[in-house]
């Protein structure tokens, strides 16, 4: 698993042909920017500012590590799609680091999101996943909402703290974790046991699929089991990430995070 | 606690001056209408339709109950807000009953929701406390959304399950409650003891706030505990609905819902 991940409107142009690890990220607005920016996790590449935006950055004594470039608004709009709110800060910057799955321990747990289109879910997706301490999502490069924008807004800050691997086919890479010992866990409302009668153990990947559609069939045939969530009521189907949250507290009684984490 | 509910556009004229229990909620789009005409606890005011509507109620066997008045699209956008999508459907129903406080039993939960104001999560929280039986949700008449619409949609069918009360005042509700036996028990990330260690007991009410702001402080005060989610990543807080569906995940171990529902 090579450190990987993905802009919204950039894309490097050693995208296709070149090694992963050199792939860059686009965040843009006040708070995913200046997390990103105290984080030293993220190399940075190139920081588009506004005079105003970088005067606030000043003010609450923001390193921002490399010089700013400073524009006017205009020019960070034509880098972004027309509603991208950008609040005068747009940062090109490394993915986050992330782990192979060799190095993957008994601690650790990380989910794969199987075509989740929804940026508000992903997001909140991305927050649960940095209280549950996840060591990485993996999702599709294709059906995936970029790591920015409403998702980052969602994520709450989550993005500093949880790498995503963007794969071009999620098969292979349930392949390689089944190679790695990890053990694969699909949610699947119709699953045939309930997820906290299902031993876990560690490295655990928990798979979950889109709403309405869940698992495609490769994914659900690459699990090693399916389970799914029991609840007393008439609805069955949690929304994804409410899903999420519930499969990682069942997961992390079993799988506990390093006390270090 | 009275019948109580709470429409987009609409309200009864006798809404101030008459009883609570011959409001209306208003319902529109394919699903929430569908779904409402389908639920026998939903008495129907009126039903404004659209020929192709008609057709596609017809088509699916929907017993309409009432007979639907045959409008153009623009009678409905007349009623409702520029931005609604009612797909030809708009309907006037009862709220579904509301039991009152006095009468929850000891596998009663409810949930109590402190001026969350979006509707995507309220919807989120609507579908997974129907997910866990959920007696009713209470919320504040201000400051909350209405249960339609957006909120619909994220509900996903959970408004036809779930009862909600609009109060007026929130810290009486509480008291209410208290008089009543119900243990009010606050979410808070900085609360002194973890949900999953506190001793749990039916009736029960889940007391929530919004996002960042948290509990308001006279809320606060009629909690008899305040207690927080661990978890062991660096983030602390979750979405708002996570954190719903996580505490009504713990609280069913120790307050299980009756067999029968």
């Amino acid at each position: 698993m090579s450190r990987n991940d993905r802009g919204d409107r950039y894309r490097s142009g050693a995208r296709e042909a070149g090694p992963r690890d050199i792939e860059t990220v686009v965040l843009y607005g006040w708070h995913p920017v200046r997390e990103a920016l105290q984080n030293p996790a993220r190399r940075l590449g190139r920081l588009l500012a506004t005079e105003n935006a970088l005067n606030r950055l000043k003010e609450e004594r923001i390193d921002t590590r490399i010089r700013a470039e400073i524009v006017r608004p205009g020019e960070i709009e034509k880098l972004l799609t027309p509603d991208a709110v950008h609040q005068g800060l747009y940062l090109e910057a490394s993915p986050l680091p992330v782990p192979s799955f060799a190095q993957l321990s008994e601690h650790d747990v990380v989910l794969v999101l199987d075509q989740i289109t929804d940026p508000h879910n992903v997001g909140a997706i991305v927050r649960t996943a940095a209280a549950f301490s996840v060591a990485a999502i993996i999702t599709t490069e294709r059906h995936s909402p970029a790591a920015t924008g409403v998702l980052a807004k969602s994520a709450s800050g989550g993005l500093e703290h949880v790498p995503i691997l963007y794969v071009k086919n999620l098969g292979e890479a349930l392949e390689d974790m089944g190679k790695n010992g990890v053990l694969r866990i699909g949610l699947d409302s119709e699953g045939p046991a309930p997820l906290d009668a299902t031993k876990l153990t560690g490295p655990l990947a928990l798979v979950l699929g889109a709403e309405g559609k869940g698992l495609r069939q490769r994914t659900r045939g690459l699990c090693d089991a399916l389970v799914r969530l029991d609840m007393p009521g008439a609805i069955k189907s949690l929304n994804v990430s409410n899903a999420a949250a519930l499969a990682l507290y069942v997961a992390r009684r079993s799988v506990p995070a390093p006390p270090t984490s």
